[in-house]
């Protein structure tokens, strides 16, 4: 039994050694990596993937999970859980020809670099030949399993347990219906907010305020980088080397905010998993949905507040001069002002998750067969004007903006959208046991971090998104309370 | 036989591949993880070090190498060499215990982080242990090998085929009984050409200034990036992803060109290898001495000429106003002012050897066991003295200058010596052949960067050190030329 625990671990271990080594070769290829390097990265990802796959679905593995399940009433939680999740992942492998999924590493790795020159050259083709593989090995897979529920749905509940097709379309059937109505009303308001920030702020100013702003807000750099890339993103060495990017506009300075915010929220839930399940299957956030939770709430909750600024700006004007001509109520409304816009991270609360559903239907209907990839430009552009009102005028700003469908992520938009749900349950929540506009008045974001690392970093993966969201609001998943804030602030705004 | 052949080809590869992957964490580990990361990355490090050299000493490469050898008359010259150097590399291997060689790869892995911690602290007794055990771990392994020669030279002769401490004492006593009293002389005709050149320039100015010169002199920057670290050095993953740093100290904006001509210099060498030689053991610079020669070339020879600064002023001073004030003789003379100081990578090319000659004595003296660990700042200070007349105030600017030792690099440093000898050399040969003058000012700098490709980078380590000169010197190494190159320069700039 010891013996089989330990055996246990140590496999773990290596399974965690090799996400870690990818993970590093995945920052270079999206951070640094010259275009010469491309090639031998992708092998080496290809190459270590495969090893993972062998690794996660060998004998040895099956062998020990088996000796283990004989005395499962006696073992720990931790590795209980651990094996259900092992269990899944293999269900999820083994259907797989490991040269299958070994191309298909190396596929995403690849597709990458195609995405970065397709977005430069803004041309879609150059793109599609690869997004067609990327999606059709996606599809492949979920076949492979021969389940019963339909493709998309299947993708869906691997992101976020529990969820399908038609949960998701009630939900944004609502959005639509609220949401879609309060936006023409709030546009035909026209102000001009943002006016006021839009003033030039070198890439070194930005980057210094960046790195000011993540100390604020509780994010380790003793444990983690801020660097920039085309697209941001965080990514997870493990819990003591967490990676974040962001983005510098020099005419749009507030862009980078909010980008380093948001993937602030992601890097304080990583950085803050308890440290006994650092080593484990554990290790990560609940689902991509509770994680978004994190990320929409650091960024909108508490970065498009008035409380916050009001307890940065002050800090902040001496070493930012950017900064000192700006009074409180401008810097609130202006990063506040909704302008149907092109580009998702760009967007302002109110319009973000209509963002949102353009890629859900996209990919709802690619995988359904309905659509096909060449048409995407055409339907992107003509779903953006019915829900936004705007259309790109190129891919760049259309269809290609985003680096997700290169990475393989097909299915992970909805996380977003409740990630915006959840973290309002969250605040309400948070209310109850805080105050959280005077925590924020007097920048003890501290505070906000240790509740929130309390309630919900600290289990990892060890509780479902169900589990959280129980625990800590008393109710599941519940977008009513999304729809009433996002009114309630608006109308306060507009009025 | 053919048989063979691939399975001998696919094991370089495999070998190659981890040798790139263990690049990609070396370059992670000192361009940026941070301090919580340091840990995980030494281990993985160790791990893929070990694989290594599992892979290295393997029944399986030995069987290979033994059929190989069976009809060797038949195989392919570049087969041949690779398996005389695979050879090599198992004969040092397989004395070494695999768990030592594990400790050791993380050792010098984790042994940056303590030695930048140090350095930065001013604190030699914090690096102190890590280094007696980096210095064991090397004497045991060389132990290990029951070799005739005494310790130190077997190091030097891994380095440089031939090398050995009676040759280097020779060509150091050269050095002390010319250049000590010739540096004397010019001292004491103290001339301030620098400080025309003590300006401020931003880290940004200097990184686009960084990089035009990378062009300029033939770095291809789509095959390669340009980072920043505390210690400037070249990485190469692969030859079309070569990886260099620079630093840049905003009141010592002359200090980044310098350093980044140097790192430019190695990273045109490892770009300049053939495209046949890319997957096999022979894609490496021939030795560290002509892999230095590159560096110091394009450095000195080229960088710290008149001619050089002639065909660049005048495309730079429109994009750089820092430039935009100084005359050609006033950067020449700037560039070359001869003052002994404290720094090696700072120095003047007619002090540099003696800072080598401090290593090089101290490095003797550890390894013969007259010197002590604990003693080397009070060692390292008095022979600067004795050399160069200057004394370190702090470890940082003595002792702990050098990142060397704590990668493990215990015999590199007569390397760079060898490197300015070879290049005069190599500068006489290319003289026969063409205008060098000429070319530097119309800044044709490709003729130079094909000659030195033709000549010497496209053979890789096809062809050892002193094949390289012998073929394009007809002389093997011989100082002679360097002390008067030397002379000759400084007797010009200061008369």
């Amino acid at each position: 039994m010891e013996k089989s625990i330990k055996k246990f671990r140590n496999m773990i271990k290596e399974k965690r050694m090799i996400d870690s080594m990818l993970a590093i070769l995945q920052w270079d290829l999206e951070t640094q990596t010259p275009k010469g390097g491309y090639k031998l990265i992708s092998e080496m990802i290809g190459e270590l993937s495969l090893k993972s796959y062998n690794l996660t679905t060998s004998k040895e593995v099956l062998d020990t999970i088996k000796k283990l399940k004989e005395s499962l009433n006696k073992i720990d939680p931790i590795i209980k859980k651990e094996i259900d999740f092992l269990e899944e992942e293999i269900e999820k492998l083994k259907v797989i020809p490991p040269e299958e999924y070994k191309m298909y590493s190396e596929l995403t790795a690849k597709a990458q670099g195609v995405w970065e020159v397709a977005r430069e050259d803004n041309n879609f083709e150059k793109f599609a030949p690869v997004l067609e593989e990327i999606f059709s090995f996606n599809k492949k897979f979920i076949e492979y399993r021969k389940l019963d529920s339909d493709i998309y749905s299947t993708i869906l509940n691997d992101y976020e347990k529990g969820m399908n097709v038609s949960k998701l379309d009630l939900f944004f059937d609502g959005l639509k219906k609220e949401i879609v109505p309060f936006l023409k009303e709030i546009n035909e308001k026209k102000r001009n907010f943002s006016d006021k920030l839009s003033f030039t702020s070198s890439k070194l100013e930005q980057e210094k305020f960046s790195k000011e702003i993540l100390r604020y807000i509780g994010f380790d750099l003793e444990r983690g980088i801020l660097s920039e890339s085309a697209h941001p993103f965080t990514l997870t060495v493990n819990k003591d080397d967490v990676r974040l990017t962001t983005r510098y506009f020099e005419e749009l300075p507030f862009s980078s905010v909010f980008s380093t915010i948001h993937e602030g929220g992601h890097g304080i839930y990583e950085q803050g998993v308890a440290e006994e399940l650092k080593e484990t299957m554990l290790a990560d956030g609940s689902s991509m949905g509770i994680h978004e939770s994190q990320s929409r709430f650091y960024e909108n909750i508490i970065g498009r507040s008035r409380e916050f600024w009001y307890g940065l700006l002050d800090r902040s004007k001496d070493k930012y001069k950017s900064l000192s001509t700006l009074s409180l109520d401008e810097v609130y409304k202006g990063i506040n002002e909704v302008t149907p816009s092109l580009i998702r991270v760009e967007a302002d609360e109110l319009t973000y998750s209509l963002h949102i559903m353009v890629r859900y239907e996209i990919e709802k209907g690619i995988l359904s067969g309905e659509y096909e990839i060449k048409d995407l430009p055409k339907i992107w552009n003509e779903k953006m004007y019915e829900y936004l009102g705007v259309v790109p005028e190129n891919d760049k700003e259309g269809v290609l903006q985003d680096v997700h469908w290169s990475c393989g992520l097909i299915g992970y938009f909805p996380s977003y959208a409740l990630g915006n749900v959840y973290s309002i349950q969250i605040l309400n929540a948070m209310k109850k046991q805080m105050n959280v506009e005077g925590v924020l008045e007097r920048g003890e974001l501290n505070k906000i971090k240790i509740w929130l690392n309390e309630n919900i970093h600290k289990h990892g993966k060890s509780k479902s998104p169900n589990e959280i969201m129980l625990s800590v609001t008393g109710e599941e998943l519940n977008p009513d309370y999304y729809i009433t804030y996002l009114k309630e602030k608006y109308t306060n705004i507009y009025d």
